[in-house]
């Protein structure tokens, strides 16, 4: 299913109201990047928010242009949060009006122009409006606490190594007895790739 | 899709290495009972632990039959841990073999026979063979924190009105920040639920 319409229904893509967590891709010429962002709709309205001094924020300030890819992966969620993305890892979708890079093992992805967006001194606001959308496979999947903790704890992996901060630790352990206890053996893969970083 | 076979591939319907949240679905004679409930996959084992004392314990070690029922509904978790199941959100399967209780409102299910029990002074530890599974609809979805922070926080709760232990509640508050920030609406309202269970 690959759909190009001003109209897309981002339901029907796993984007949610709230704030969804994807692995944004975004280029500029030939080199892709993927990091995890927060997709967030509110209403009628769909935003993101960069910190500045990301390949993405560059990106987006460039390009005006961005995949969100909807993956229940937890090791893309920590490769992609302290790694660059693979050239295998990426697939190239060529449309009338441009290319763009998606994650290939993405279950959907939606592409999204970047308009009104606002500069302030740590960060862009843009709101986004989907150009295209496609799901790849779609399987029911019941909540593992364990992908949540893993979310969690890259999250508070990323506030420590920003900040240093002992307390993003102590919250790094907290999640990791949830992620040992009712992760999978993917989930545990992620947790060891994590603790790499640290 | 129902499937009925001793083969069934627990994957296509949502269940995972790790533990899975579910919605288990029990019944005995004409009464169905549902409560949010661990699926556990290791290697090539399902199992399930249930705490003495709740009508799910008792329908299993009468009856040896449960349904784990799917869901990313964040109402659905908190509804089922504090209240009785509706009789307009269950629908009745017949099968060869019996009859028994599904969610109208799961993504998928899978019915299993509860065999091996053992039972200890605090809870029964079944062996889980599947004989029936159902895909009712199929979405992509990101994951949203927000539904992650729910499930916590009424995993704390359960905890806090069995013990009265105060970190209970700090924890549930640490997660509202989190639904608040990254929920939706169904995330909310969930969370108000669970207030008024508190």
């Amino acid at each position: 299913m690959l759909k190009e319409s001003r109209k897309l229904k981002l339901e029907d893509f796993g984007l949610f109201e709230g704030i969804s967590e994807t692995i944004v891709t975004t280029s500029q010429g030939l080199s892709p990047n993927a990091a995890p962002m927060g997709i967030i709709r509110k209403h009628d309205t769909t935003l993101i928010r960069i910190f500045k001094g990301s390949k993405t924020y560059k990106n987006i300030t460039t390009d005006n242009f961005l995949v969100a890819n909807i993956t229940n992966d937890p090791l893309a969620f920590v490769r992609y949060t302290f790694s660059e993305v693979l050239p295998e890892d990426i697939q190239t979708i060529y449309s009338q009006e441009r290319e763009f890079p998606v994650l290939k093992d993405a279950q959907s992805w939606v592409a999204f122009e970047c308009i009104n967006t606002k500069i302030t001194p740590y960060s862009l606001v843009a709101e986004l409006r989907p150009v295209m959308g496609h799901v790849n496979c779609c399987y029911p999947k019941a909540p593992n606490r364990g992908l949540n903790a893993l979310i969690e704890a890259t999250i508070h992996a990323t506030r420590y190594k920003m900040h240093g901060e002992e307390k993003y630790l102590e919250l790094i352990n907290f999640y990791e007895d949830i992620i040992n206890k009712c992760g999978g053996e993917r989930e545990k893969e992620a947790l060891r790739l994590l603790r790499t970083y640290l």
